[in-house]
């Protein structure tokens, strides 16, 4: 299934800033980076529960914040991009 | 139908800043900001075409991103909220 991850870290500290660099980090192991914090991860239940877990303990709970959309396993239809792809180093195809 | 509307507009220039702001105060027309740059917005399909082609021509399709994910109708148990919750002028309640 698809499976978006949205996140908004405060990086007014350097805390958050290390914060940030790690909710990233982690998102790319499940995932493909389609914006700045935006990725989407076909995963299955399992793989998604373990991502959860990971990114909920990275988090500053009172600072930032971590929205999940679960897009199910007919997602093509279900996403449309504009404009730009990411600059960012990226693998694998992106959903357009 | 609930419709998540995200972006990266790309703000090293002035221009770029006020595309972001642009941008920003459109999707605050349609929908319910719940991340920095992840608005939900609950519409029919007739006001979703119109905000899609609102976005498309404010943004530089060279440099910034636009992206909607279509959630259908039985969209509560397919969003889940972790943390704070944003800081903005936001209206109506969140899906959490």
């Amino acid at each position: 299934m698809l499976v978006l991850i949205t996140y908004d870290v405060n990086t007014e500290t350097a805390d958050g800033k290390r914060r940030l660099r790690k909710v990233a980090k982690q998102c790319m192991n499940y995932g493909q980076r389609v914006q700045n914090s935006v990725f989407e991860c076909v995963m299955d239940e399992a793989k998604c529960k373990e991502v959860e877990a990971i990114l909920v303990k990275l988090i500053d709970k009172n600072k930032d914040s971590l929205r999940f959309y679960y897009l199910g396993n007919h997602y093509k239809s279900k996403v449309q991009h504009v404009g730009a792809k990411p600059s960012f180093d990226v693998e694998g195809p992106l959903i357009v």
